[in-house]
Parts: structure tokens; sequence; C-alpha cells
């Protein structure tokens, strides 16, 4: 068997991680033909409902790890934040989809910038901080607002702060670990799009039409497709994640999120996520192919899939106690996925609505 | 509880029968956040794949059975041939939905014909055959050619003979177990169509447009939508199922084959299947709401969920060996759907591709 060669009926994936993203992947998997084993260090992960092959041990556990690797034929992910010893013990005894060098590059946010430059794709203009020092330098070039990160383990908002003066440079370094940091020009946008986009092994790249994301309180509340954009900007979008995914020789569903500037005529990347992704999940509802389908073809080496969308959407994540009205939300055009976690809490996302052919006002 | 309560997100659906229908019938119920536990005596079933919660155990194993209706918190069938006793051990511990009058109506083919009648829904002309005099009478009424069928365990084109002259009355009798048997007038027919509907135990009943079926060596082949009918036949046919659905008090989808007589203004029922139906599975490609979501939302008394189609389809069986060759059947509008079974045999339903926006060259 090359590289190449698709993956039979009857495979099995191994998933690391196991929340919703995990989940909905083994979902898709089955409509495939394929088995699944998720691995996850939390017992009551919610992908564990979805299939009888489970590992639960700690990342860092190299026998269970080996034993994972010997019991399946290719290994994805759902979050970027594997860490890159457990990836290198994987991709050493299996394939590993997408593969090292897309974790390396998006777990750091000094890599990835410099990478997006590098592929000739516009980003914010950034600076590493290392220490207060380059931090007041970068201010004075950057200007003011600007917003400082972690370049690890960031999401949700987590790990950033918005400097609003040179002033509150000493404040914001402290408060913000593991070092080095990253500053990032604040750059005014008129709203935030993102694209799904796939590669695999035989040299295919798709992407979903772009979603226009609403986040509230630095969580991803509604994606609408199609987007309020011009043509024009949809196409540099799609060119943006055509480099993305080519210069990765990537395998696999992307997500990539970007800001529109003013005027509507540019934009920026913000960050890639090298897995399915939040602002992905209306493709489920009014695609041919939805994300998780696509990302799974790609791991087994399969044609990637129609993009295709039948009807307009907009996808709203259920978040915390939200969930607990499901029932009165259901109505005409709701298509409802719940993620089967055992506990809501504030801020955790419990599942989400697509809305199908709601009226979006836009061509 | 009430009997109409909404089961909330986290029960366990217990599934009785480990096909392809129950595997899809389990990630419908993913997808609401319920779990699943899978009945069935046969440890390599393509539904053990898709959950953690398994009972490998012969359907009158008693101990089996309690064991499982202690664990779950409503239970569902995918298959109409449960024995009669087994219903009943269950519904006396749990709910079962579809209940007990479904199964029993649908299991005997007298019965169904006696029930359908009753329900004002045509059906073709029939005569109950306990012995070979009988079979001669009721040739001589309804004429030649005719139908014998067995009154149990029927599906795919078992367990029927055609009967072309009397001379032939006694080989056929003698063919067909267990008895009595049925003969049913040979109908000439332009067309069969299907209706999946479905009620709830609030009193909703909701139906899917009418799918155009073709079968091929007595296995279904293709279902196209729209069915090449006209809207006035559609509506006869969605009277009907709401007959049907609402004289059974039917917690569920249905699955109801219709012929269309020549001319295309009137129809008959062929059969019945109280639980989702193979004519159904385009519904998951199209629709806001698939058959297997919308059973699911039944048996836990939720909403019925909303039947708009999106794109017109043709549902293809992938039958026996046809299915190694799912990577090349994979192409613009194809959405694949594979079972997961571990053997290909001739006549053995493996999977399904739905096309979508198949042009039908119709309206």
């Amino acid at each position: 068997m090359t590289a190449t060669d698709p993956l039979p009926p009857g495979s099995t994936i191994g998933i690391l991680g196991g929340g919703q993203l995990g989940r909905m992947l083994a979902l898709a998997a089955a409509r495939l033909g394929m088995k699944t084993h998720v691995y996850c260090p939390d017992a009551l992960s919610p992908a564990f409902e979805v299939t009888p092959h489970r590992t639960v041990a700690a990342y860092d556990d190299e026998a269970a790890l080996a034993a994972f690797a010997e019991a399946v034929d290719v290994v994805t992910y759902e979050f970027e934040n594997v860490p890159a010893q457990t990836a290198e013990f994987i991709a050493a005894r299996v394939p590993l989809r997408p593969g090292a060098r897309a974790l390396a590059v998006s777990q750091d946010r000094l890599e990835e910038k410099g990478f997006l430059s590098d592929s000739g794709v516009p980003v914010a203009p950034y600076r590493p901080v290392y220490s207060l020092d380059d931090l007041e330098a970068a201010l004075a070039e950057l200007g003011t607002p600007a917003v400082l990160k972690t370049t690890r383990l960031g999401y949700d908002g987590k790990g950033q702060r918005i400097v609003r003066s040179i002033n509150e440079a000493a404040a914001a370094f402290d408060a913000l670990d593991p070092k080095p940091l990253v500053l990032e020009a604040f750059i005014g946008f008129d709203k935030e799009i993102s694209v799904i986009a796939a590669g695999n092994a035989r040299g295919e790249v798709v992407s979903f039409e772009p979603s226009e994301n609403v986040h509230r309180d630095h969580i991803l509340k509604t994606s609408t497709v199609p987007a309020a954009i011009s043509a024009e900007l949809a196409a540099k979008a799609a060119d943006a994640a055509r480099r993305i995914v080519g210069a990765l020789d990537y395998v696999g569903v992307m997500g990539i999120e970007f800001f529109v500037l003013p005027g509507g005529e540019d934009l920026l990347v913000n960050e890639i996520a090298p897995r399915v992704h939040n602002s992905g999940h209306w493709t489920e509802a009014v695609c041919v192919t939805d994300q998780f389908e696509q990302h799974i073809r790609a791991v087994v080496n399969w044609p990637l899939g129609d993009v295709t969308r039948t009807a307009d959407v907009v996808m709203e994540n259920l978040i915390g106690y939200e969930v607990d009205s499901i029932v009165e939300l259901l109505g005409p055009g709701i298509r409802p996925h719940l993620y089967g976690k055992t506990e809501a809490r504030p801020g955790r996302k419990m599942g989400h609505i697509n809305r199908v052919g709601e009226q979006t006002g836009r061509k």
C-alpha cells in the first residue's frame, strides 16, 4: 500500500481527543464504513459514546499510545494542541494525518504568522515579545491599542490581553504565560469570516464557501452562509486557503479564520486550525459532503467530496444552559446536533442547531 | 414523567436489531445527544460499531432482555419480525415504540390487509388460504395470474410465488411455508412509490414526499425524489399514510409501499413496515430532518422534524460486491453511506449512495 492508496471500508481510524469534534468525526467515519478508536484522558468524553473502541490514558502514556497505534490504520486528531512528543511517537508507528508540520505551525502563533507570511497570505502586523523591553519597542512600532497574546495554548479568547497604552505594558506582560508572547496590531475589521478547506495526498484542494461568524464572549455564536461579502473577496479567501493547504502539503480539513477589513475589499488571516472547525458545522445541514466526512475522506486517502450547498443556513452554537431549551428551540428548518456532554457549564459548547433556509436577507 | 414528556438528552435508547437500520438509528440518536444500547444475537452486527453499549443475546433470552430493559429508557427496533413474546416482555418493563399492535399488524399479511381495509386504505383483492381447496377457490375468484404469499416472515421477494394457472396451485401451495398463506390478485401497475410517515405521542403526523422505487431481483435498487406522479396522487398517498399512522396511534417512522395503478390516478398499499425503511434513505442527503432522526424524535417524545427537501435526489443501493467500487463511484453530487458489514455477499445490502441534485428530467 502506498501513501495514496485508499484505505478500504472496515479500516480503523484512531482519533486523538474525545470532545464533540472527535465525536462528529467518528460519526462521519461510520457513514463511510470505517471503524474508529478514540483516545482521550477523560473517561467521560462525548466521543466514547459513539464507538466501542476506546483508550482512556494520558497523552504521554507511551504504552497506551503504542497499543493504540497498533490497533488502528491511521491516526487523526480533533485538537491542535496534541503534544509534539505524542505526535512524533504516533507518527513513527502509523500514518498521522494531518502531519506533524501542521501541528507545529498551528501550536505556535509566531510559527503560524511566519508560515502564513512566507506563503504569501496577509496577516496583521506583529512582533515577537520575549521581554518587557521587546513589548515596549513593539508597542512603539505598531501603536496602541494592540493585542498581546501567548504564542501557545490560547483558544476562545483565553491567553490574550488588549494593551490600550504603553502604561499597561508591564501588567499585560506579567499576566500572560507561558512566554514568549506576540504583539499584534489591533486591526479594525468589518466582520469575521472563515473558510473550511481540505487537502488530500492525491493533491486535491477543495474549500467550502466562506461563512460569516459572530462571536459572543469570545466564543463563536453563529455562522451564516452565504456570508455578506463580495464574490471577489470570497475568491481571495479561497485563494488564501489554497496557498495554506498547498504550502503544508496538508491532508485533512483545516479551519481558516479571516478578518474582513473596512471597505470589504481585503482580508487578513487571523488564525488557522488543523482540524474540523466549529465554524464549519453548517456544512452538515446543507452540503453534499460535510466537513467531518471531508476530513475522514482525506485521512483515508479517498477523493475529496462535493462541497455544493443546497440551501442558506445559519448555525448557532448552544452554549452552557442554552441546551436545556433544546425541545423548545425545535421548529421549521431546525436541524439539531447535541454533543452528549454529561454536564452543562457556562461557556461550554453543548450542541448547535442549524437553521436551514433561514432568510438572511442576502442574495 | 407522562407518556408525552420528552426524554432529555443523555437518555438511553435500546435498539432491537443490529443491522444497518439499527446502526443508522444509533447515529441519528447520537446527533440528538442520546445514548444507544444495541441488542442483537449476532456479535458481528454493524450497529455494534457505533455504540459502546451492547447485548449479544438471543431474542428469547429473558435474563438478557431484562437486563437490557433495565439499562435503557425506551426501546425501539429496526425490524418488524421482533417476536411477539420479546415485544411483550420488553413492553412490560419499559416503553416500546412503536407499540405491539404495529408489530402484530405488520408481521402477518392477513392482519395487515384486514387492518388496511378497515382503515379505508385501498389494497389489492386478496383471500386467505389455509388449504389447497381454499387456494383453488381463491384462484377462481381472483383469476390468474395471482400471487401466493406466506403471511409471515417474507421480505425481499422471499416467501412468494406467482401462480400462472390453476394447474400450478398444488405445487405453489406445497412450496410455501409456514401456512396459512394469502392469495393476492396480480395487479398491473405503472410504478412503485413509497411514503415514509411518522407519528408521535403528541398526535403529530408528518410524511416525507413520495419516492419512486425501482427493484432489481426483488431488492430495492433506486429511490428517486421527486417521483414522477401527479400532485393529486401524492396527496392520496399522504392521505393513506395519515390514516394508517392515525389508526395505529403510531409512534415512530413507518415505511408504506404503494403500487401506482395504470393511468396514474390511483394507488394501492402493497405493504407497511413499522420502522425506518430502505426507500427513505434519500432523506438523509436532502431533508432538514432525515427518517432516522424523525424516528428517534418520535421515540423520545420530541416534536417531529421538518421534512422539507432542498434538492432532487436518487438513492441507489450498493448490493453485494458493488460496494468494492465505492471509491470509483464517488464524484460530483455523491454522498456515500456504507454500513460497515464485514463481508460482502450476493444480494446483501452493503451501503447506498445518494446522488444529490441528480437530473431526473422531471419538474
